[in-house]
Parts: C-alpha cells; sequence; structure tokens
C-alpha cells in the first residue's frame, strides 16, 4: 500500500544550484531523495512546493513523496536528518490527507528579502542578506510595496524567456519593515512568477536609490514590459519563509 | 613616524583553527596580518584583546598593530576588507590613543553563548549555536547563573594544564534570556580565563539536565577543582560581543 508522505523541509541555500535536480551540480531536492532512497529502499522523487533558485534559501518549504515503506510518518523527519548534512533538515514528516500535493495544493506563499545596510557586510549574514552600502531612501520602497498588493498581471516581473500561461498572481502582503541596519521585504501571494520577488525588490531597490522613479512598479505593471522593471535582485537575501494550504501551514509547524 | 591603529573585527570563526597563529592551519589573527601586510608593505603582527578558540565567533574583537603607513586610520578598514575573506571584516579602525593596548588595557569582556533547543537544529544556526534537543529546566540555569556573580576565585572553570598565576575575576553580569527555541547566556567580566565561559555553561546545561545539583556552580567555586564543575561546551555557540575600554567601547562603533 502506498501512502503520500508530506515533509516541512528547511534548507541554507549557498552550496546548492537551487531546489531543482540539475546536471551542473548539487540540489537540494537531490540530496533529500538520496536521503529517501537511504531510509525508504525506494527510488523516490519528491515534489516541491516549488523551485527555488542557486543560493535562495528556505526556513519552510513543503515537498511530499509516495512510499510503500511501513515506518511510521513522523519518523521520517528524523530518519532521513541522519542522512542528510547539516545545512538541510527536515523539521517534520507526516501523513498527508487523500489528493494533497505539495505544488498543485499550496493555496498561499510567503518570501522574505532581507537587505543590510551599512559601511561594511556583516559575516553572520553575508549568506542570508544583500548588503548594500549606498544610501536608499526607505519610504519610498515602502510605497513602491504597496503598489504590488493586489490582483494584477505580473508579466513584466518575470524573467525573460519564461513561458507561463497565466500571468495573473493576486498578492496579499507586501511591506518592508527595518529593524537597525536590516531590512525585511514580507511578501505573500497565491502564486510567484519565476523570479518574480527578486524582480520586485531589484525595482524598489532602484526606486529607494533614485535610479527609477516613485512609481517604476505602477508603470510595469501597466505596461506588462520587462524593461519597465528594475534588475533581478542577487539570490542570497531571499528566503522561503511559509507555504499555506487549506489543511495545512508550516508556521503552525514551526510555532511546535 | 609609527602610529598605533585599533580595529574592531567580527569573524564567522567555523572555518578557522581560532584568533591566535598556529602551526595547524588557519587563524583568524593571520589572515588580518596578511590584510594588514598588503595594505602597508610592512611586516605586521596584529594583538587582540584575548585568543578566541576553534569555532568560536566575535562579533567585536578589538586588535591593534603598528605602522608607518601614511593612510588615514579610518581608511584600514575598507582597504583590509578588499583584501579579506567574507567571513572576516574590519567594521572600524583608527588611531589610538597613547598607550592603548588591545589586550592590557581592556577593562571588560562580554561574551554570548547560544543554545538551540527543539527536535531538529535550525540549518541557519547551525554554526552560531549548540543545539540540544533533550529537555533542560531553563529556571535551575537561570539561578545557577548568578552563583557566578561577583568576585571569585575561577579556577575550578579553566581547562587543566592551563598556567594562570591569578584566577580571581570579577563576574558584573551573568543570566540566561530566553527567545522561542533559543536560550542565550550573557556574561561581562574584567577579565575571563581559558574555556572559563564554555565551562560555565557546560556547568549549567548539567544543572538544567538534571546531571548536576543545582548548587554546581558554587560549590566548584568553593573547591576550586576542575571536576567538580561539567563539561566544556562546544566551541561554536560562543560570540564574543563587546569589549570595553576606558575610553572605547565596541558597542558603540556597532551603533553607527
Amino acid at each position: 500500500m502506498s501512502r503520500r508522505i508530506r515533509l516541512v523541509v528547511q534548507y541554507d541555500g549557498t552550496d546548492y544550484v537551487g531546489w531543482q535536480l540539475q546536471q551542473n551540480g548539487v540540489s537540494v531536492q537531490q540530496r533529500l531523495n538520496e536521503a529517501a532512497f537511504d531510509v525508504t529502499g525506494e527510488a523516490i522523487r519528491l515534489h516541491g512546493s516549488g523551485r527555488t533558485d542557486s543560493g535562495v534559501h528556505a526556513k519552510a518549504q513543503v515537498a511530499h513523496f509516495d512510499t510503500t515503506a511501513r515506518m511510521p510518518a513522523d519518523k521520517f523527519a528524523i530518519a532521513m536528518n541522519m542522512r542528510l548534512p547539516r545545512d538541510i533538515r527536515v523539521l517534520y514528516s507526516e501523513e498527508a490527507p487523500e489528493g494533497f500535493h505539495a505544488r498543485f495544493s499550496a493555496k498561499n506563499k510567503t518570501y522574505r528579502y532581507t537587505v543590510q545596510t551599512g559601511l561594511h557586510a556583516d559575516v553572520f549574514t553575508r549568506n542570508t542578506a544583500l548588503h548594500i552600502h549606498t544610501p536608499l531612501d526607505f519610504e519610498k520602497m515602502r510605497r513602491a510595496a504597496a503598489d504590488a498588493l493586489g490582483e494584477h498581471d505580473f508579466c513584466a516581473f518575470m524573467s525573460a524567456g519564461t513561458a507561463m500561461e497565466r500571468t495573473v498572481r493576486t498578492v496579499t502582503r507586501s511591506e518592508w519593515t527595518a529593524d537597525g541596519k536590516y531590512l525585511y521585504y514580507d511578501v505573500s501571494a497565491n502564486g510567484f512568477l519565476y523570479n518574480m520577488v527578486r524582480i520586485l525588490v531589484g525595482t524598489m531597490l532602484e526606486i529607494g536609490s533614485g535610479r527609477l522613479p516613485q512609481d517604476a512598479i505602477a508603470c510595469a505593471l501597466n505596461s506588462g514590459v520587462r524593461a519597465d522593471a528594475g534588475a533581478t535582485a542577487p539570490p542570497q537575501g531571499l528566503t522561503l519563509m511559509r507555504v499555506q494550504y487549506d489543511d495545512f501551514d508550516t508556521d503552525e509547524v514551526l510555532k511546535r
């Protein structure tokens, strides 16, 4: 009897080519597939809630796989962690309900992008924040973030060359907060296009530095032209924070 | 004309054999000596406020060196950072006043030891916190920490085989705080013996887990016997947070 197991996975993406299996290096998914193989003796292929790029992190990624192994579902986390490198952890495992799919059942996702200001890059966040030492107008960035709220066609905020039939998404949270030298951009939506968060952040950083006008986000949403948005921000500042389903929320798992 | 330059240095100690120059690997001091040589063309040997072990970090370490280089004192930080790896940063440089010595002039130091509780080790703090998944009685640890306050002979809290004439130190802060899954031990003193913080923490962790009685710190302070204290806690949880002098405080630099 095959069961579907769902996992909450945390990883530091610094040393990986990204979530997705790749020919050119080791991916997070590959390491998890290998650990699941070691535990079950079966050729396992995980399905994640979505891809993350090389250098992008996850505080809470969701994945599922099917297995006939008879191990209690909650033990997969511990058994897989014994075989995983220290920069990947399975925080939680359980049997998924009928019909659950890590990607297709996802209702909402939240990402955080972290910027560190100040003259020198902090050594403890060198792999998890983008260091910017030039002045930024934080109020401008906050106002620009609000322009992304709501239902829009985000095709200007998608890396060129991506094929995607439907590019309308609903953003339910889009805001910057500051804590000392750190600036955090938190964004939630029912889905994200490829590089959407990094292009939003890149555009807002150019608004904050004065290279783009205050209404650049609104203009690019209107025109739908990629060139009207800013550059794609570097990957290391980006972290997948939360994935929500009708019956499951990674924030509930992280609280335990 | 030789000047004395003082630096505030931050480092992630994970990949180093420690602060001090060693035969068996690369030290933080070696990398800084090399960067100072590249900048000045002189054979520079830095003096730190004290050693840190392999795997121990510094949010703010102080060091000084003498040079005849004519560069403005505040430019050494930027020039050295261009030559340093990303896990070592010079946060600040200035000309030191007459008679300043990073080690002998230090009046107070503060360390933080970080413990992460919970079933699985968090990937983002795997190198900067000690993960403990077994239950700890936090109240017992807090009460034990208070026993270290004040002037005591800390010879029981010094690694065996260390030669040290005077082992009396005055601890002005010794407390645990909790933030979610993280427990922080903050300790300030006019000086620390070799491994003193890690042995204090190791003892308190054994008090918290019930392996040692509540009064183990007080008893070891009384007896002066190393075996009465607990094991030396692992290095990765330890960070040098602050060094204070009569005329200089690293906290003032970090605020800028």
